[in-house]
């Protein structure tokens, strides 16, 4: 970072400024707390009140904690947005609310169902007993035809699990684990199968990346999803440049999504446009056709009715929204599904975690040291400026990444609640809640590290053999 | 055919008015020319007259013997063309030209090189034999890069050669066989390997049609192409829907191709439209990939630099100039080609034979009687409109599809100048000419017929299943 403030501020978007502000306040208030020397202090208040001014100079408005520039909220193509909606899609999630995304809102815009009281109960007595965390703190917010996946595991009609990741660089980063760890909480509840796709061709498509990169990727990715303990006899994960060239079914299955979807569809649903390669504008048939059961012949027995359950995060929503458009036109049965909410960036719920800027995330290889010191630079947080405010006042759970992460990662019901109420009443101390978190994570990644040391190439390629799984269908 | 010629020629397109007159000067030819009684004669004239002021009522223009009206010439999205440019595009293939499509303008247009006689000497040099009757009488009449697969050869560097099929239908046309015949006749005076795509998925994307029942046309399709005589031991026939399962490398290379084509560029080379299912839009990097050796590593050893050599009818230069577009920016040799004309539809050279009209075509399953009564009945013919006049004025042999046909099937040089000869100088009459046609196409189908019922399905395996062939790479 430059010393001087001004030397080059004018060339910051409001985004860039927010942040740092954000950032200086937080270096204030660790110099104050730190009970470092008055006149280190003095100079750090200066540059942060000359980077307020910089701030309301470029955007009109008064620097806010946790409120970053209204003019943030743009899509894809750069035309502005209504100023109070969120920008979600598979390639961009961002809003203008320290809170995150409103995801009442999205459920009514994307037009989904909200996972209710109702539903966890029903889903607590189909399964016999507690449901996942992620699910009783609406971490997993949203479904689609839930109860008919219920009604049909209830009627012991089988039913099979779909989730996926774009392999984008070698590393990844907690918040990827998400819908693995809720997947493999719904696979060994339910019994169920569970496929899971690399799409290493859409990462060839939309990045600046080899066939073979992106293919190694993927298999690399494959050796962190294992580490989360899938069982193999129950699971297929497959990279789509590997397995599309292996089976009979998924091919078809593509096609017969292609035919269904027009240009005009796909650039409504994904914003593509005429200067688009062609791979791009036919990729969403490649992640809609892994919900047909007939795509793993090899598992299903050619079975071409089995119903789908896609755990995901809602971002990826709109490919199923096309995927459930076009299954009764090719007389398949729609996916179900179940959403969660994104993982925030450690500079704040603004956007997600980014596997391409380092430190936005907490990545799966980090050292202990590297996860501390990730957390206490760079997790936005919801204290106050001073101690003094801080314990008069009390801190903000809804703002701060600390709290966030931990309501994601803390199984324990009774120590988040503990720890909640002792932040918001100023007891708790950022640096403390911060400690929580780092005492959390660092366990939780060294354990990950130490199951993805035992993943060999020979388990990888037992994961990635199409082959039957144990059910019978 | 409706007795009365006003009962519903309002209802019929220029076209479609245009074959109605011709048939019924022909019919009127036909009665005079069997010495029909007076009152049948009449009656036909009468019907004919009426047709003619139909069609001048409709077109505003005069009826003329081979000349079809000039609002038939409309491109695909309905938008009119410059009169006198002729229509070539993979689906369609119009012109206002009796002779049929000026091939000249069309090498200017697609910037192809035309063969002249110093590639057809140079080919004899190459081969040590007598080039194929398709290169010496201008059916094969384009080329691109001809010239280097030659300089390879003559290095004695390995090429292989590529083409194919789209299966719309069970039954092929005569015209079908053309690219096979030629090509089945580069195998054997080159002898190199041969890769034979069935577009089942392109059938299926295009038509109205079934993913089962393309890939049915497909393999009944395979039969007709092996009764052409292939080898086994240095052929592979495909079936998209079939090997995009089984291959390794034909899905990495269609990703490739797609990484490289936009929308824009399908838009302009194919004249897709928004509207358009992003299964057509994508399709054209299916019929590129197999133009790299890559995309058969069972073949070529993994090898993906053997230069590929594409016999094809010109209308499907558009995918090969993408595909040679791309070859560069993805690492991988252009692919040469060798261009034909267009067989001619029965009705005239107007437009290329269809399978879907089996009044435009003979069909390889047709009996004798049947090939006889097509040839009499819808042949178009350049003969004179009396016997009087024929033998006066001479026929015209640029706008006779007997003619025509022979050029294609006759192999004997001389005879087939002898028939020009007294066909021209109107020694030789329409319906002799035609006899000499049916003399040729019966045994022709006939023997067809009998090689194809020698391909069982053990051996329609063998030409499908992927497999190494009898070269080394």
């Amino acid at each position: 970072m430059a010393d001087s403030p001004n030397c080059d501020l004018k060339s910051l978007s409001p985004l860039q400024l927010f942040e740092k502000v954000t950032e200086q306040g937080e270096k204030v208030r660790a110099l104050k707390a730190g009970k470092a020397p008055k006149d280190e202090i003095d100079a750090a208040v200066r540059m942060l009140l000359s980077l307020k001014l910089s701030y309301k100079t470029t955007t009109g408005q008064d620097y806010q904690a946790g409120l970053p520039p209204k003019d943030l909220v743009l899509i894809n193509n750069g035309t502005a947005k209504e100023e109070d909606e969120d920008l979600v899609d598979p390639w961009n999630v961002q809003t203008s609310n320290a809170k995150g995304v409103d995801y009442d809102k999205l459920i009514v815009r994307f037009g989904s169902s909200k996972i209710d009281t109702d539903l966890i109960n029903r889903i607590e007595r189909a399964i016999g007993q507690k449901p996942h965390h992620f699910l009783r703190r609406g971490i997993f917010f949203s479904h689609r035809d839930m109860d008919q996946v219920l009604d049909a595991y209830e009627n012991k009609k089988p039913f099979y699990l779909y989730t996926g990741r774009g392999p984008s660089s070698q590393a990844m980063h907690v918040g990827h684990l998400i819908p693995f760890l809720f997947t493999k909480w719904l696979q060994e509840v339910f019994d169920v199968p569970l496929v899971i796709q690399l799409t290493d061709d859409e990462k060839y498509l939309w990045k600046d990346m080899t066939i073979e990169k992106a293919y190694e990727y993927a298999r690399e990715n494959a050796k962190d999803i294992i580490a989360c303990g899938f069982d193999v006899n129950k699971t297929f994960i497959f990279s789509d440049l590997d397995y599309l060239g292996t089976s009979a079914g998924f091919y078809k299955n593509i096609v017969k999504v292609q035919k269904h979807v027009t240009f005009n569809q796909v650039k409504g649903i994904f914003g593509f446009t005429d200067s688009d390669c062609i791979g791009k504008i036919s990729f969403p048939a490649i992640q809609a056709a892994p919900s047909f059961s007939s795509s793993f012949p090899q598992i299903f027995n050619g079975k071409d009715n089995i119903q789908c359950l896609i755990p995901c995060a809602i971002d990826q929503d709109p490919y199923f929204r096309m995927t459930r458009d076009v299954a009764p036109r090719i007389g398949q049965p729609k996916p179900a599904l179940l959403h969660s909410v994104f993982f925030p960036a450690l500079q704040g719920a603004q956007t997600k975690m980014s596997a391409s800027d380092p430190n936005s995330s907490i990545f799966l290889t980090d050292t202990p040291k590297q996860i501390k010191t990730k957390i206490n630079k760079h997790a936005f947080s919801g204290g106050r400026d001073t101690i003094e405010e801080h314990r008069k006042y009390g801190g903000n759970c809804e703002v701060d990444v600390s709290f966030m992460y931990l309501t994601f990662f803390l199984e324990d019901d009774d120590r988040l609640e503990q720890l909640k109420q002792a932040y918001t009443s100023g007891e708790l101390l950022t640096g403390e809640l911060k400690k929580v978190l780092i005492e959390t994570m660092q366990p939780l990644v060294a354990a990950h590290q130490e199951r993805r040391k035992q993943v060999t190439d020979e388990i990888v390629k037992q994961f990635m053999t199409p082959r039957k799984l144990a059910f019978e269908f």
